[in-house]
């Protein structure tokens, strides 16, 4: 018979006990991190109605992003490629009994059809951050100060990363009153400032001036990308948007957190879905120096499931692929591996089972990490399955150390070994 | 538009916060009882080839029992439904650079296509727990420990559960044994035994009968139901299944386990697979008495994989509704929400928000889960608010207070408020 591979699917990975500790570690710093600000976990099911994606980005666009297919019941399902349309339905359903508003978060598993790609792989985990039903600048703060604390926590510091900083109502009206437009001429207008980075400046510039705008004009709007908040937010000092931005780099100065954050009228992401604070956390390393993920405030979450309720949030969701290299590339990923003790009692096959399992019982009822040895083997192969295994200590007790009551502990670092009663190993472990 | 459902898909289920805080105690505890006894936590994707599980169960089955489809480079996927054939295939990719043996343990979630009911969802999580790479019975009896202390981990005690076990090593020897068949014969005899229970006493009889017992015979069977295993082992002495099962249970009478465990003649657990030590963990409670999950041992793993090459395995899986049911008909479920302290920090609008921050800030370094109110609203609507949330103390700080430099804490259990120093607020709470 041919023999079936051994590779994971395309773009999926698999997690050896090497690599899994590595997610529990990074995992547990998030869930340490967010608990602490008294965010609370959710999770769905990896299965959804594909009409939850398609009445979001079209039948069309869902289909081919989605790993998609239809059950016995006809039912069309997907594999959840991203979390707010679960979220969304979540809080739909239980719109009335829940209570606003809600620090959410999420680590689920989700699967996007692309062509697997560095950063970006089919198979990913990502962290869902939200606040749902509070729509003043206190929730952007409040999301901002939980990304920069789940950095923090893995040791990341200001030279490392930096969260930019907009807001799409300011953005809108700071365009009206450079332009003079009205809203159908700010939307326009609107449209080509979103493409900038992306068409060369004849483009640009010719398009600008084809929708009216002066050379000057022009000008004003260029100047905006390296403006601070404050003149920046002096062109239209009644918006809604620049009151929200003021009062956010104002609490976060406050709170010594400014130096983490800048405005950066470049952050728009994209124009249909964001309405208030957008802001983007960007590697600062100069070989990386790019966006790692984003959020904002969105309006009528559930507005796909639920007439006559409104719901804000505002959040961001960070991959695990990219947190990762952010981490890697800046040397903050510990040797979990070889952190902590972790004992093997040896086995000698003139010593009855009892005596070692007794020894066992003594080290982890101390919360120490221990095996014995299963099977019987040669005494050198159970130290090499001790190093290769990343033990710190090997408890060693044959026959002759049984009758003089001790035991020897190796220390698999120093190598040094030392002589206890066997009463004491725990404690001389401790 | 017609408004979407806000209703999970069939056979799989949200988890809200309380839900969720419920599962990661659960699986907390799992993963505490497993790694103090050395076991390595692995993963593996979501996708597999369906002709991992075409491979095992035949073309129909898996296709059958599986969500499957094709993805459009062509290839036949599905959702994971078990975790061997996942973790064989990881196995016999470092099948060389691995550390045997094993011991390993994983809690994916999987999908099973079939009608939910009472204990079986779609969506699952499962427990598995194996040792790859030792085929004596010290393997057995540490994952037959394991199981033991996951169960006792959460309060339980021999009252609530027994494993019963059994060795088809001996099963097949104490059959030719006691029938005097050769190996042709015992097989045919073992199916017959295989389906005792779900048969009429009558048919068999007639079956065995007919492959030529005597009643004597046919009562000797029958009796093997209900002796201990000294007195069964004695039939086939020699056997290495019964080597095997009587240095098994004097392991664990001389750790102490043997309360929690039976020999059990009628475990058999179907007779393709498993070729040593088999076992099923009973819940011993009258309104639900039945084999909450099992194991045992297998040969050749990595059959599949890999050519001339053989890891045998010993273990077991333990799906999250099945133990959840157990937890909940015992008891054993603690009040997990309103456990530990939870601050909320109450917020007025004659006071400013870094005020507010730097107590949240002094909380957080002290351990304490702690979190501004988000937003301004009435006080009464902000206690609401902390009761709703589970939170146990409310630091409350208004204008008048912050002239005298104090703040109130209200314990939200006692009602009782006290008075103190704002930088006291911490201290008094640790």
């Amino acid at each position: 018979m041919e023999k079936l591979s051994t590779q994971p699917y395309k773009g999926t990975r698999d997690f050896y006990p090497e690599e899994m500790k590595l997610r529990n570690w990074f995992f547990g710093k998030i869930r340490e991190t967010l608990e602490l600000a008294a965010y609370e976990e959710y999770n769905g099911p990896m299965l959804e109605s594909l009409e939850l994606y398609a009445a979001k980005s079209g039948d069309e666009l869902a289909r081919e992003q989605t790993y998609n297919f239809t059950d016995r019941g006809g039912r069309d399902l997907a594999i959840r490629p991203e979390m707010t349309p679960s979220v969304a339905r979540m809080v739909a359903a239980k719109i009335g009994e829940l209570n606003y508003p809600l620090k959410w978060f999420s680590i689920p598993n989700m699967y996007r059809y692309e062509r697997p790609q560095r950063g970006r792989l089919r198979e990913f985990w990502q962290l869902n951050v939200d606040i749902f039903g509070c729509d003043t600048y206190e929730a952007d703060l409040d999301v901002i100060q939980s990304a920069i604390a789940v950095l923090r926590a893995y040791g990341a510091d200001e030279t490392m990363f930096r969260v930019h900083i907009n807001n799409r109502r300011f953005f809108n009206d700071v365009i009206a009153a450079i332009c003079g437009t009205d809203a159908e001429g700010s939307k326009k207008v609107s449209k080509v400032v979103d493409r900038k980075n992306k068409i060369p400046r004849e483009t640009y510039v010719k398009d600008m001036t084809e929708l009216g705008l002066s050379e000057e004009q022009i000008d004003k709007i260029d100047a905006l990308y390296t403006m601070n908040v404050k003149d920046a937010t002096a062109f239209c000092p009644d918006s809604v948007g620049s009151q929200e931005l003021l009062s956010l780099f104002d609490a976060l100065a406050a709170t010594g957190l400014d130096k983490y954050c800048m405005f950066d009228f470049g952050i728009i992401r994209g124009l249909d879905y964001y309405t208030g604070t957008v802001f983007e956390v960007f590697d600062e390393a100069p070989e990386n120096n790019r966006a790692m993920f984003g959020g904002g405030r969105y309006d009528n979450l559930v507005g796909l499931f639920a007439k006559n309720a409104k719901i804000s949030g505002v959040g961001y969701g960070m991959g695990d692929v990219t947190l990762e290299n952010f981490l890697v590339t800046h040397k903050l990923v510990p040797d979990v591996l070889r952190s902590g003790k972790k004992v093997l009692v040896a086995r000698f096959d003139d010593v009855a089972i009892e005596k070692y399992t007794a020894i066992v019982d003594q080290l982890r009822a101390a919360g120490i990490v221990t095996s014995l040895y299963t099977g019987i083997k040669k005494f050198g192969k159970q130290i090499d399955y001790a190093v290769k295994g990343n033990y710190s200590h090997v408890v060693i007790m044959g026959g002759s150390e049984l009758e003089k009551g001790i035991a020897k502990i190796k220390n698999l670092e120093t190598r040094e070994e030392i002589e206890v009663a066997v009463s004491d190993i725990a404690s001389s472990l401790a």
